[in-house]
């Protein structure tokens, strides 16, 4: 087998017949988490300080192993299939959106040490825990997901549409009652508006809640509305997810059959 | 085609054979929302203070829009459906609740401008936000979903019936162990069924909770209990869900398919 | 119709061939609730200091209500299917549960005007509030769901042990690390299980978490773990459920079908 | 019957032909819990002062009564099925994972009367409360739950996934916009993700929210993913329980008729 080939098996999953993951993309999936953690634990300043330099040489690490995956990936696109010419299927690659993302991990990445502004920095450092967006290339279940999710999207929608009308009348009725006894929660539709998602989605912080009987009955229905607007969604979704799933399984199920009959 | 006709086909959403929303549902439904975002942020005293020229012509825009929207219907009435003179048909709609929605929407758009009194006007603006139950007119899924749940009412009410039995229970219990030590939370069981309904939903703010072991007790049973009740309508619900867009997913195929035989 | 049976079909639900409620039973249901009602807002100071002589006046007519109901009842007894003479199945009907519920709900109405000692009153007032527990008459499908579930106990078990595992081991975590730290939350098991029941059931109140890095990252487990031990029960519950109704409404169909093959 | 084979009938689970807890199970299952909870209230500082002399009694009781369970376990083991001699069975049984969590019950449970090591006293009391995993010996269903999760994990990962970049997404908006204002809370994605994961998993104590309206609406959409993605392990758990749940049933039956086929 070629070096561009064997480079191809290797990087893409799902390019050996079982769809299994290699060697490669196991190093991948890994150097990919450990990048992202490194990423998040370098904004806390106390690990920051303690560990500068051993965090620069792994972003060091990390942005060699990117840019170095990324020409591989490039060297490799003609192995994919589909028609044209090895540099118009490269320029595929590199214009694709999950092209586009491994450019941008690159850059995001080896900025720093072509950089001194520290506001930039600072925000370069943040980019850095996206690296996880590279995930995408590991993506086939979540785009099924996805897709299974988007047919069931006019139900989705109207659940959507019952949640606003019901966020809205809990904010508009407690932005009446209450507006003027707490101004910094309930004294405009959109500051209320904050309590009702809070008191909608059952997350219930306690920074802002009604004090008066009449407010007490509204927030009562936005909660009870709650929890019955929180099933519609979840039953929409099981079916929805377990439809996915159904149909993941008969590919596999179909293809290694198809397996069987040739080899 | 006749102006009428052509009106009734471009406002009535289904009208059509495909059911597919016209080019003037999808304005309507932009400036309806355009209309809500305008009346909910215009609540916002400091948007209001420096916006106030530019939220005052969009009101204008919003009510001239909705005036000639409501004129149109009543003008295209006598082209929908049904037995009896056009201007049966035309109080038909008038006194639908629908319409009557529309009529009291046009009126809260532009009576601004002709009153002065400032506490109706407070009030006319926060109505304004209720220009969104003009979504109505795209209500058919709505109506499915709703019908689907009136056939388990019967199961909705045991729900209810046993929430509403637990929430006493907890209220009761607090009252009688801390209504002498939290009188302000659990003085009496209306006070205390405040704290008993954003424990049952989960929501849980923290502005009340037992502070005994005794009440601590009780309280984790409501908890619990919660956790266990919201299960009983999500099942419900998405049972009825499912049913709901079964149904019309079997009438838009048998509809289609009519439509093949006949075209 | 002697008068006997015409009280026994009033009262008793289910006494018609059709199951339906009666007039009676409708009016029985109402009071009920209202007597509940009143119960609850009379515990309130405010409401009992203004509205003390319309509440004493309700509560009487509420307790000869329920008296002439009970003796109503037992009267009606011989009635009931089975066999027995008439002061067998009265005595029967006395000392069922329902029965004991009637009683109580007739000395606990009645007893305020022949007792003086205040404590006693306080919790007899408290006690009205359970005159709830007589729409135990009308619990049929309550019982259907009581029955689906006890068939499911064996997996409500298990889940009811993965819970009480779960908040053990939050409970013992955080006693170990932040014992020392916050005595008054997390200083024994006991006091952190508190935290850990309102953490499990996603409650939150806010009036204990933890404050350590170790015990932020139990304290998520034990989120995490709670949305997911939720996801349990109301599977089973949902199954169980929808099975329970499905009886129904087959055992509702088939009684049906024989009384139009009777009649 | 010779005594080790009655022993170990009597300790085993199933090992009767109907599966049946036996009386020794059944008192098994009450110490074991009664060991716990002692454990949990001794923890209570109030509680082990008042009863120290009970308490030291009962620990001691409990300890002797494991050592000698666990004894029996050893003495019985070559009763258990597969090959080899008695010793090498008796061995099999010590060094099973099940096995060795009884030794260290048993240690855990006597060695404070030979220790008096303050901080290693307390540790080994806060142990004592993992008895629980001795419940172990009886979950079979537990393993069959545990399979059918292990079926749908690769579901599973997707989820977690999903709500590891909701997290991430979430605590780096806010480190990005209220790091400044809220340095506790936000001064770093790690403190952030504490939020995060409290608001995803809707227990929203708050102890930590966003104040700004960027922040704020981050808030929402992170409240508002967590509601959607609970609902994606609900239908997986509900299918994967149901699916365990249905096989025990059919082997159950299945066992059954077997039983009646040969007996």
């Amino acid at each position: 087998m070629k070096l561009r080939e064997y480079l191809h098996h290797q990087i893409t999953i799902g390019s050996w017949p079982d769809g299994k993951l290699t060697g490669m993309n196991v190093l991948l999936i890994w150097v990919i988490l450990a990048a992202v953690v490194v990423g998040v634990i370098s904004t806390e300043p106390e690990i920051l300080d303690r560990y500068r330099q051993e965090i620069l040489w792994a972003e060091i690490a990390f942005g060699v192993f990117f840019l170095a995956e990324y020409l591989a990936r490039i060297y490799a696109a003609p192995e994919m299939p589909g028609e044209g010419s090895d540099w118009v299927k490269r320029w595929r690659f590199i214009r694709s959106p999950i092209g586009l993302v491994d450019l941008a991990v690159v850059i995001v990445s080896l900025a720093p040490f072509f950089i001194a502004n520290a506001a930039a920095l600072r925000l370069l450092r943040l980019l850095r825990v996206f690296a996880l967006a590279k995930l995408g290339h590991f993506s086939a279940a979540m785009r099924e997901i996805l897709g299974a999710l988007r047919e069931r999207s006019y139900d989705l929608l109207v659940c959507a549409a019952l949640a606003f009308s019901l966020l809205l009348v809990g904010a508009s009725g407690l932005y009446w009652l209450e507006g003027h006894l707490q101004p910094d929660n309930f004294g405009s539709i959109p500051r209320a508006l904050w309590w009702a998602v809070i008191t909608l989605t059952t997350v219930g912080y306690g920074d802002a809640y009604p004090i008066t009987t009449a407010g007490k009955l509204i927030g009562s229905l936005v909660a009870v509305g709650g929890v019955l607007l929180v099933a519609l969604p979840t039953g929409i979704f099981a079916a929805a997810f377990s439809d996915a799933m159904q149909r993941r399984r008969e590919a596999v199920a179909k293809a290694l059959a198809e397996i069987e009959e040739i080899g």
